[in-house]
């Protein structure tokens, strides 16, 4: 795929692209919000081939999405941990799972569900609002470019 | 790049990066949202080659996020539009840039900003909540698997 680098660009949503927009670094990051930490369980997860998740996880450590350290238990393992960058990729993972939801199973058809941890309570959808908290669609929206 | 097609996954994740987790599909949605609707205009944004961006809009409009139509002007121009499945991706793209302002600009680094047209409110920040309104993060969540 032909890419352009857009970090010098002064739209955030194109930084973030070029920063976290490959396919597999958002499921990396929903599995290990999950809590997967080694590198064979990421791989067993998602079926990827050693070099491409080691290539991935290196980016997502030089990013700053994740760090690795010795494992908790004392083996000779690395564990790979979301920082807070990290962690708050979650409205982002979270959106596109309620779109995927809305849109791409049919009614009926069986898919996980993100649910609060005990009480199993189903969480808000996600809407786009003002300070006001006054929903807002795409109509009522304007881009301010950068001076 | 390789790909596995996810688009049996029961992860609403997954199957939303297999339909539009391409770098370009985001940004190619961005642009429609601002109200580009003409290929060149969306080629002169975006500077990427006519026949990635043919097979990006095609893509699009095959998974039903966008729409081609006649020129609304009689012109034998044809312009993409967003279907309603298209402009619900707008909670994915703000999330995404509210990211990418809190952790990829330096303070006071000038960037392009959403804010309310008209009034120019700025967005209230995008959160993760529970059906009752409750704010929660990574480790309040848990996954339920499809059964």
């Amino acid at each position: 795929m032909q890419r352009r680098c857009l970090d010098d660009n002064t739209c955030p949503v194109a930084r973030s692209l070029d920063s976290i927009g490959d396919w597999w670094t958002l499921l990396i990051v929903r599995d290990a919000m999950l809590g997967i930490r080694r590198f064979s369980d990421f791989q067993r997860s998602l079926g990827l081939a050693r070099n491409v998740l080691s290539a991935r996880l290196k980016k997502m450590v030089a990013e700053g999405v994740m760090t690795m350290a010795p494992a908790a238990d004392g083996t000779s393992y690395q564990e790979y941990q979301l920082t807070e960058k990290g962690e708050a990729l979650l409205p982002v993972l979270v959106a596109m799972r309620q779109w995927g939801e809305r849109y791409l199973f049919a009614p009926g058809e069986p898919h996980s569900e993100l649910v609060e941890r005990g009480s199993g309570k189903a969480l808000e959808k996600m809407r786009v609002r003002n300070v006001d908290g006054q929903e807002r669609g795409v109509a009522d929206l304007e881009l301010v470019t950068a001076s």
